[in-house]
């Protein structure tokens, strides 16, 4: 029911990941009987392995994710990741609101000890696309040690969803040497230090592409800034590069060169989202305005999610760390 | 004798920007007397109003500056600011250490009432030239107040030197409504509504290059990150724009696309420099890998900095907002 273009695109989308996943792949659609089951005959979802599971009504975007938890007990969120939890889906994939996601995950499937929220992270340049950027805007006003939480979180998503082998942890900050940082990423330096984790120190905002690290570690309020800003910059320059190249290519060969600028600063939307990090389970959260293709990517990246057994591997990593830095 | 190419580029930046200048520029050229003078014959710049003022050594980015301006009072940094305090220069331009020009300006020329370091500000993106960042990393750490204090600097910047008439003031943050941000810019919301600035209101990553606003405020942390990551995007996409064009267009084309790339993200570098915030007089500061074109540029900005009274109008502005938010 998430999403911007709402069953019509969502339906299309389950659609392609059946086809796109060889057997591989099968959709439980969450939504309103009424919105979805006649887009899902329309299109011939109907005779694929496409089930459809009702639900009551949606959280926006605009509400307060845990009181619309209570509101609405069935909404798609609350059902969805309902499945999960009840073993029926291997994961939940959503383009409605990651507030909701986040909510209905800590409350149903629990988060793993020690984290206080879902964590928002993963490739987000779509340059340097085996960079994991940790944490994108759940997290805001963090403490050191969260930061190294985040890290271990996105060690386990390099090794294991990106295949890096000793996955590098930098932190991000505006000067290379240990002395340079604001208050808390000087605090969380030696915490790295003595962290056990491939710790490479500061980064500074001209290395994000340099692949001087695999896992880049921010305050949410940074990193959210950050993939809003990639996010701004991708649109913006290929209008600009679309534009410059008028009087040299045909209009098409001029937007192709566009587009490409911005899936070179816009990963995320390249993947078609993102797992929640740290929760007891696998939700993937896309973006609000995915079409058909997008959300047909995000379908695919639950599956390899759920392949790879990501959540427990963040689950031992997180362990692995409380054991080397307890006592 | 400060930036990485030395007198010979310094040289040839100070004859280009007497020439450019048209009779309203003339240079001093402060620095060691047997590296410059040799270098200024060779050049035909003692044929020009450019003047050698001998100093003795260099204050370098590795080190301490406080400690450097003790153990070095015949440095360049500090004998250039020395002339703008006795009158006989009307700005400093350097392409030397920053840090080294901030400290010799706080205590040889001082600071505005109320401030406790020169504040990096400025367009820095090259799309959006008259969007000022406040601050750029040298106030890291920042009580709310402090950024207020940089939105009054940049206002003053924004309309006289950018000739911008009412200037917008946002909060970069990582939601519009009021109650979305860190700690920080959370506390800031109510003093810049209180401040009798323009305030628009939070901004967020997306909207950097959208003009919704004419000065973004954050802290040093954030805008330093940012600063530097446009830097390396600009190299890097520059990058991949004219090798993704190589088979579309000719090396010069591809490379001039390359290069209006590298420009949409960096202003500050084709501005050649910009002036430190809240100094009493006039300091030029520009990019340590400057070239001739690039230093002259820079004193093109010095004497516009001069002409449009930047410093005053700063120190008016500042001294409104503490009339306005006083008792």
């Amino acid at each position: 029911m998430g999403g911007d273009y709402g069953p019509p695109e969502t339906v299309a989308g389950a659609v392609a990941a059946v086809a796109e996943g060889r057997g591989r792949v099968a959709v439980l659609l969450v939504g309103d009987a009424e919105a979805v089951q006649p887009e899902l005959e329309r299109q011939g979802g109907d005779r694929l392995p496409i089930k459809l599971i009702p639900s009551d009504g949606v959280i926006l975007d605009s509400e307060s994710p845990l009181q619309a938890l209570r509101a609405k007990p069935r909404a798609s969120a609350v059902v969805g990741v309902g499945l999960v939890k009840e073993g029926i889906a291997d994961a939940f994939v959503t383009m409605g609101s990651t507030g909701a996601a986040m909510a209905a995950s800590a409350l149903l499937l629990g988060m793993m000890e020690g984290l206080e929220r879902p964590a928002l992270g993963g490739p987000i340049l779509g340059y340097a696309p085996t960079t994991v950027f940790m944490e994108l805007g759940s997290s805001i006003d963090c403490r050191p040690s969260q930061l190294v939480d985040f890290a271990a979180l996105g060690v386990a998503f390099s090794r294991t969803y990106l295949e890096v082998t000793d996955p590098r942890v930098g932190i991000l900050s505006v000067g290379t040497e240990e002395g340079k940082g604001n208050r808390q990423s000087k605090e969380a330096f030696p915490l790295f230090q003595a962290s056990g984790l491939n710790f490479v120190g500061n980064l500074e905002g001209h290395d994000l592409g340099s692949d001087k690290a695999d896992v880049v570690v921010c305050d949410g309020f940074v990193g959210n800034i950050l993939l809003k800003t990639f996010e701004g910059l991708g649109e913006d320059l290929a209008r600009f590069v679309t534009g410059r190249l008028a009087s040299h290519l045909s209009e098409a060969d001029a937007a192709a060169v566009g587009q490409d600028v911005y899936y070179l600063l816009n990963q995320i939307e390249y993947n078609g989202g993102g797992p929640l990090f740290g929760i007891k389970g696998n939700v993937i959260v896309g973006h609000g305005r995915a079409k058909a293709d997008g959300i047909a990517r995000a379908v695919g990246t639950a599956a390899r999610v759920c392949e790879t057994g990501l959540a427990e591997k963040m689950e031992e990593e997180l362990n692995s760390l409380r054991a080397r830095t307890a006592g």
